[in-house]
């Protein structure tokens, strides 16, 4: 697996905390941590400080904290329980005039213990390490990558076992037949699947932290006409959103291109979530692909393009790819075809 | 399966309101907006008014919310976007006086948003669904009892396969086999399980929304001495502790009947985290088993008891179970022996 440079990422987050007001940043989003440093545990602060880093955790974390910081330039410091932790902390900020914590990740309880305990100004800060994450490097990727290959590995594998006419809940994703498929987000039941279903399969994969995701709607047997029509109109609507994605667009231009072509064909209200979101350490993170985004896509993002219809007792369909931006267009890094179908 | 008495919450829920000087409480943690209201979707806040409760959440699960709050006497208000659904709850808070924020599943932007748009004063809550969520219903408690009935199942069904050399990754939980058991949260990689290593096995299953939580530690083949020695010491060690589980009993009371066998044995420096935590619809709840706990322990409450130790090369050994609080002692959820070994 190619290597990630995770040894770069604090100097490029330095260079964006002096315009975001601070000194100093505390970084609370374990995700963040996560990105930052390669600690993959559950409990675990930074502190950057202009010329020194320092991943705060606890006793169950230490070892490991050690070994995974080993490519990093900081360093470890365990505290028993929270309170000492809080004096780590309190000790490592005791020179810091403007401290940026993440408001977004900070809970109001929280903010309100820090500002009590710390003597530096607090600057509410948003989304400054999301920002570097937004563009992922080779090794990033390259986990992304090789976990869609493994949902796609695994979809070959399951569907073949549909013909045999298993409940939903033998499967362990979000998977949504018949009627269920309705629901944009219904999780797995008892409901067998049945002759005409439409399958709404919501896949995904984990490599190294890094997530994969995918959908694809797979009908069961033969489809009404009714349903072959629903799957083919959100089949092109993604496709459309897919051909619209290249560096330099505006994320709301590529919900657009979906949601026009199933406005157009009368289906509008029932295209009921955004068109996609960024992938990467979280299953759903920025940028987000929807009518109201601001965001930009940016050459290196990885974004998903996921229209759905949800037609209640018909069925829905969604379609998702997960792809990379480029330059002039993008590369799809689901390598699973639309096309499937299960006969009975 | 017992129902669960969710929609008799509520009624709980306003009756502490007033003590913690709110007239209302907008509910975002949606752990608490899951026990309140049987919803289960991944986007929802609930204002609980004096004369009404409602949920707000997004199109995507606006007909999942309106089936899963049938029971519940209070009902769905739909916003396509965050900002409808801001003003959905501005004009539900809009003759609220004073408006319980819950303090720790707010965060600081999001109070600073709430406190723009509001008039209401926002008060800062702790605890106050959390504190309901302790006692659990027999419904609950059949839902727990039955995800580590499956957890058990589960167990018993990879303990055979140990036999064939499998490598870590082949299992879906927390396993840490030889020296990788010496890092309490170690995840699992590629290395293989060799003859004499001690195996920590961290199993959980999941019930309608409930957890169970379970650690066996199996003596793969024949364990050194040594080994030996630490797997007799931290299952005693475990048996304290559930020996000291009654009503009434002070949660720290329970982490020193573990401890104190362990640091008389001369290992205290190597259990590195506390005895136990409450389980249910989260895997990690309030009460908390550990030294510095103000926790009392109530009846009916459930919590896990699992002391570890974690000796490096060596290999760690952990050994936990999940049980029921009665008012004399306590009945074991997890029912797996202790004893397990997996001959090669």
């Amino acid at each position: 697996m190619i290597p990630m440079d995770v040894g770069g990422r604090v100097g490029r987050l330095r260079t964006v905390l002096g315009a975001a007001g601070c000194d100093a940043l505390l970084v609370t989003s374990l995700t963040n941590v996560r990105w930052l440093t390669g600690f993959s545990g559950s409990a675990g602060r930074v502190v950057v400080l202009p010329d020194e880093l320092v991943l705060v955790t606890d006793g169950r974390y230490g070892d490991q904290a050690r070994l995974e910081l080993a490519g990093v330039d900081g360093r470890v410091a365990e505290g028993r329980n929270l309170a000492a932790q809080l004096d780590s902390l309190v000790d490592l900020v005791a020179g810091v005039r403007r401290l940026g914590l993440e408001a977004e990740h900070v809970s109001w309880a929280a903010h309100q213990g820090y500002a009590g305990a710390f003597g530096s100004e607090l600057v509410a800060t948003t989304g400054l390490v999301e920002g570097l994450r937004l563009v992922k490097d080779a090794g990033e990727v390259a986990r992304i990558e090789t976990a869609a290959d493994i949902a796609s590995e695994a979809l070959a594998h399951v569907l073949p076992l549909l013909a045999d006419e298993p409940a939903e809940t033998e499967f362990e994703t979000i998977v949504a037949a018949g009627p269920n498929g309705g629901f944009p987000h219904h999780r797995p039941d008892a409901r067998r699947i049945v002759e005409g279903d439409l399958l709404v399969v919501d896949f995904g994969a984990l490599v190294d932290g890094y997530h994969s995701d995918m959908t694809r709607t797979v009908a069961v047997g033969e489809p009404s006409p009714e349903r072959a029509e629903l799957l083919a109109l959100v089949t092109e609507a993604e496709a459309l959103g897919v051909a619209a994605v290249r560096a330099g667009i505006d994320a709301k231009a590529v919900d657009a291109a979906c949601r026009d072509y199933i406005i157009a064909a009368g289906w509008g209200e029932r295209f009921t979530h955004g068109t996609g979101h960024g992938v990467g350490l979280l299953i759903h993170e920025a940028p987000w692909v929807n009518a109201t985004s601001t965001d930009v896509l940016g050459e290196g993002t990885v974004v998903t393009v996921e229209p759905g219809v949800y037609r209640g007792g018909l069925g829905g369909a969604r379609v998702e790819d997960t792809v990379i931006v480029t330059s002039d267009g993008c590369r799809p890094l689901t390598k699973t075809p639309k096309d499937l179908s299960c006969l009975r």
